[in-house]
């Protein structure tokens, strides 16, 4: 029974033609893809592939919480609901996240326990990827959502990059438990007893912004402000610097031939560091999961948002850090409608 | 009449001589340097240089804030004493941060309508470098903070890096004025509203992570947590490059050989965004300034601390600043002990 994906083509910067050759080399691997988007753009879909015509799109639209609602056939809220009603197992968008982020809460809702959503970045540091979490689903959270991210990340390194017990960090300005702010100093004592509890991952303590990108921790947690500015950082410092060595590799004839020489490597190197190998940020915390690659992604990244959408399906992420948060006590207490004593639980 | 600077040897990694060798090469340009710390460890001392023998150290003290009032014989302490006293213009702290914001605040204090004193860093980003404050001297602000943070930091950039009309821009996950924590949103519309009326500094509106680096501000402002997670993470990231550069060059024959050729032009790139070369962090918001070295500077960056710490004396960086914080209305208001008048002006 091969994993059903269904993919929003509506979004991406290089049009919806992008994202459905990005299906189709998703499709050739063995996923099964349900293609939502403006259908006379595919031209001859490969197979494995299902269209459903869904023109309409809210990828830009100001407003996107107001957008999922008022636009029932808009194609992201067509692809969520595709997969809340089980006819797909996860959801790839065409690369605009507040849509994506709004569609799905509001379709798939969240998974039992969870207090927030949070988006999930696998960065690809060569030896050593690192998943920061949250990226920007919430500008605002308390320790208790903070627990849950670190959670949530670990099952995704998991499962996603194979590390089989991830060392979880909280992103702080030092390594005492003490250093943040009260929000991160109580983040850090409450990761620290729910790791202990939950007995599958590790929490290794605060990690400051020099050690994000040192192997020091493979998941990094952190508020979604922090994140989206240290994630878009990393991107900009690491952009800069290879236009710089390009502009110190003619700066003399030297030096130009120096950079002929070592073109071939910097190209492969240029290639492990691009973000596109992670197929983009991964939507946690749902009932079922979504990948949002980002917006200028090729075909490649599209295709590789779908076979890690697909291998998160497998290897039952959400599953996963169900279980661990239960079993760490991190789990939200039923609301008092429920079962009072439910509520009592820590 | 040369301008005097209160060094601190102590606290220093390399060790209190390191720093009396950066004070010698400081006051062979004209400095006059006051220096205190362990006398018999410093050696033959330079001409320009007076020594005052201040062997306590509280550099590494856990209590930076408690140390600072209960060691009055502390280096630190003496140094910002001095200043305080007028026997200074500023001070270079020997690279412990903490100690060093403790002891200036408590006896250099606060300059008149100041909230909050900040740390700016100006970033060695090629061709475009770029001041961000506050880099770690206030993990929790309110939107006021920030907006003075944009004039103190603007004020420096003018002076030391010589920007006639420095771009100001507020560290955010998005371009729109709405995009940010409830605290961003807010010191957005103020810092627009303040430096307009200032006169003297353009606010640029959101910058994003992947922005800092890009020359779309002079200045970037954000809180002391953020502000220090992207200052770290920027040595990180170009750290963690270059030795993935080192690494691609090492990969091959034929990547040896352009890595060999390209060496001198590295070598001189690696100069150009030595963290040495920008002097250390600046600590502003008080009467007199300071400028707090990285703890592994070596003497090359000690010197560099104490010219630049010349530098923003003679351009007035303290009076700059106040003068355009009053002009922009954005001057904390007297307190209502004093004249009740200044309390309700904006």
């Amino acid at each position: 029974m091969p994993i059903t994906v269904a993919v929003d083509a509506n979004g991406a910067d290089l049009g919806p033609a992008e994202v459905a050759a990005g299906a189709a080399d998703a499709a050739q691997q063995g996923v099964r893809v349900v293609l939502f988007g403006p259908a006379e753009e595919f031209g001859e879909v490969a197979e494995g592939i299902e269209v459903v015509d869904a023109p309409v799109s809210i990828a830009k639209a100001p407003d996107p919480v107001r957008a999922s609602r008022a636009t029932p056939d808009a194609s992201i809220v067509l692809v969520t609901r595709a997969v809340a009603a089980g006819d797909a197992d996860a959801f790839v968008s065409g690369g605009s996240t507040g849509p994506a982020l709004a569609a799905a809460l509001f379709n798939i809702k969240r998974a039992t326990g969870i207090h927030r959503p949070a988006l999930a970045i696998p960065v690809p540091v060569p030896g050593h990827p690192v998943t920061i979490v949250d990226v920007g689903a919430n500008v605002e959270v308390r320790p208790e959502h903070l627990v849950q991210f670190g959670f949530m990340g670990a099952a995704l390194a998991q499962v996603v990059l194979g590390i089989a017990r991830p060392r979880v960090g909280l992103l702080s300005i030092g390594e005492e438990a003490t250093k943040g702010t009260p929000l991160v100093v109580e983040a850090h004592a409450a990761l620290r007893d729910r790791m202990a509890e939950g007995g599958t991952f590790d929490f290794v303590g605060n990690i400051e912004g020099n050690e994000v990108t040192s192997g020091k921790a493979d998941v990094v947690v952190t508020d979604g402000f922090t994140g989206n500015v240290a994630l878009k950082l990393m991107e900009g410092v690491s952009e800069e610097m290879l236009r710089q060595i390009r502009d110190v590799a003619s700066s003399s004839r030297r030096a130009k031939a120096g950079g002929l020489l070592l073109r071939p490597a910097l190209l492969e190197f240029r290639e492990v560091i691009d973000p596109e190998s992670a197929g983009g940020a991964y939507l946690l915390g749902l009932r079922r999961l979504g990948v949002v690659p980002h917006g200028r992604f090729s075909r490649r990244g599209i295709a590789q948002a779908i076979l890690l959408a697909a291998r998160a399906v497998e290897g039952d992420v959400v599953g996963r850090t169900h279980a661990a948060l239960e079993a760490a006590h991190a789990l939200r207490p039923a609301r008092l409608s429920g079962s009072p004593s439910t509520v009592a639980s820590p």
